[in-house]
């Protein structure tokens, strides 16, 4: 007998062969997989019935500032600098560690809705984000978002906020919650932060969160500043190297792809973000090619205003396509690798999660198939990238836990997540506009 | 006592005022809305609780091609040429009414699903495609798709072929279906072919539904035949004029724009597809600015690959921002105009739909807001082009008929629908392997 059988769905495993199971099913025993494929013969206690569905690694989501749900559609279509500066940075100052769960709690749910099993953030109070994480049950890669532009004694507070997260929050509700440097971006971050932060992930062995050429602004900026562009400057005081992810990497030179290639950089691509902020388009294929394991996040909910990936994936299909004139770049295979295995590596997870496969970690999903916007049914990778959204997952397994089954959620209460959101949202907007 | 009442929604009016009530109902007799408000006291059969619900005209989906949801997912990521010529029309050969009709039952059932309660179709056998329309509830504009190539025989069929859809089924079911004619492209069509199809069309009094400027190719097409750009060669034949339902328009000058303007041509903005095609980026923000009333549309699902309207907004509001590298072009209002009361105008039907307004036909969607992708709620229109998504649509209204209450679809089978359209497009690609 084994905890959870998934039994007789369309298993994609993205495993090192792509191998798909037309007919399949997965076995898990307490948080792992232990078998897949045809001939699962394992009784279990809970099996659930796969026909008609899409088994597949739960969605990993690269990038995102995770309790900004709380900020979702309430400010659009401004330029970047007003944006931050007349609505969002204003609205977060008046942040607390309550306010940021509230958000997180928000932001997991919706990410357990819309099949993503896994994500990496960025942003404050990260110790409350932590808390609502361990609550839903989905897995993070949890950040301090450090910003000291050269001011030393706020270097020194923000190295310690980010050790501190680094320290308390590494490795809890089982393995579940890692951690990570965050210093936010070379324009915020002086060299001398950034060598630091470089130390002290060496030191406590976990991976550096940063946000690289996300805007020409930020090229023009760093090219001022230090004479050379965003990676270049980055490369040139060694602070690039395999446990860095890089999110946006928009604004790149081939030499600088050929950086990021040889230090081993993580990028991640946010094309809605990218669209929506109109900061440009990321050479995607061009790291693909070159056999950078490019993944893939929605950004910040007031930057999207969504953390829906399978969207994100007919976004990132597309953008690409429209941008280079050639509607074979970013096939459906190469943007469901980016959303899953490509995610998994970008972490450092690429041994736990991101695939199928006996001695994972069991993230899993299950997405129904019989619905209008999928038929007929042809290619089932295809309807994933181009078809899909996340409201057609109906299973989403963290860990081994079942956190949602037939799209009710079992680990939160979903009514009373949207009202607390609901509540810290209004207060936020209140204060701010009494402030100003 | 009316037939229906939506009460107590936030109901967005796109009337010219562009009212929004915050709780506001609806009034329905018949197939027509006789009071929208604040202050609707008409006691009803039907009384449609619509709190924690928008209630908004039912979308417009200006340009698809209905029956190729049978290919969807069956050839993506390739170059046009081959797609169409390896792929789609191989395909398409083996088409017969049956076939079409079961592909545009499935379309139908998609888009009331996802909240489009009227569209402008382009195919083949439209008698059936006008059976499936009726059936379903929804309201269409069908049009039959001329291709001649200069060939004075088959001009004669194709368009004896377009008067006959005219003849047969304009006004029918009700005043749901309405015809065009549909005279495929300037590159499939000749000058004289177009000539007679705007005496036609005068003629019977109804629109003209084609595609123009889709791709660079056809510009370097039609230059090179006729030594002029698509809409100058268009115009230069006295082509164009307000009944045209110009798809795409992707490649147009200013002076073109000009063209389209002073003519009146309605174009329909198909972001999606132009992105996966890779064809380009419509100037639309262009086109708004100087008051053209730019549509919106799905295309086929062959190249989308999907019918949600709501999906379609988002990638329209962010596509040209990027292009642009402008976030403030294409803000969400814009958006949501052409998704609903521009494509009224575009389809000639601005006195009917479009908007919800007494005397107008009652096509009415509610979009339910309780979701964690729709939370925290500060600005709906935001949510409605940025955060939903067709499923998110609770109920659907068309010509006063409940089409959909509930995520229930009332006028059709769903299981058989999706039966139907599986078997029948198994079929069509058996018997297109079976020829090669």
């Amino acid at each position: 007998m084994v905890d959870v059988v998934i039994k007789d769905g369309y298993v994609i495993t993205m495993d090192p062969k792509r191998r798909i199971f037309e007919r399949g099913s997965v076995a898990i025993e307490g948080d792992k997989i232990i078998a897949v494929g045809k001939d699962v013969k394992e009784k279990a206690d809970v099996v659930i019935d796969a026909r008609g569905k899409v088994v597949l690694p739960g969605l990993v989501n690269a990038h995102t500032h995770l309790s900004m749900t709380l900020l979702r559609g309430v400010a659009d279509d401004m330029e970047l600098k007003p944006w931050l500066e007349t609505k969002i940075w204003p609205l977060e100052k008046n942040l607390t560690g309550e306010r940021v769960y509230a958000g997180a709690l928000l932001g997991c749910l919706e990410m357990i809705k819309s099949g993503a099993t896994c994500f990496a953030d960025q942003y404050f109070f990260m110790e409350n984000v932590a808390e609502a994480v361990e609550r839903s049950g989905i897995r993070g890669v949890l950040s301090y978002g450090i910003i000291e532009k050269g001011d030393i004694k706020k270097r020194e507070s923000e190295l310690k906020a980010g050790e501190k997260l680094v320290k308390t929050c590494h490795g809890i509700a089982d393995g579940r919650i890692l951690t990570m440097f965050g210093p936010h971006a070379p324009y915020t971050c002086s060299p001398e932060c950034l060598s630091q932060v470089k130390e002290l992930a060496k030191k406590y062995k976990v991976g550096i969160h940063t946000h690289i050429a996300e805007t020409k602004w930020e090229v023009e900026e760093i090219t001022k500043r230090y004479g050379k562009r965003p990676v270049e400057h980055l490369d040139s005081i060694r602070f690039l190297g395999p446990e860095v992810l890089a999110a946006h990497c928009v604004h790149l030179t081939r030499e600088e792809i050929t950086t990021i290639r040889t230090r081993g950089v993580k990028p991640v691509h946010n094309p809605v973000s990218n669209m929506k902020i109109a900061c440009g388009v990321s050479p995607v294929p061009e790291m693909l090619k070159v056999g950078i394991p490019v993944a893939l996040g929605t950004d910040g909910a007031a930057s999207n205003n969504s953390l829906d990936m399978f969207k994100e994936m007919k976004f990132a299909a597309l953008l690409n396509k429209v941008h280079k004139f050639d509607p074979t770049v970013m096939p459906a295979q190469s943007v469901l690798e980016m959303a899953t295995i490509n995610g998994a590596i970008a972490l450092g997870l690429q041994d736990k999660i991101g695939s199928l496969e006996a001695n994972k970690k069991a993230d899993i999903i299950l997405v129904g198939l019989k619905k209008p916007h999928l038929a007929p049914l042809h290619n089932v990778t295809s309807h994933l990238v181009y078809s899909a959204v996340g409201s057609d997952v109906n299973t989403t397994i963290a860990d081994g836990k079942i956190l949602m089954r037939g799209r009710r959620v079992l680990t939160l209460d979903e009514d009373k997540v949207l009202e607390r959101a609901q509540r810290t949202s209004d207060d936020l907007i209140t204060e701010w506009r009494a402030a100003k």
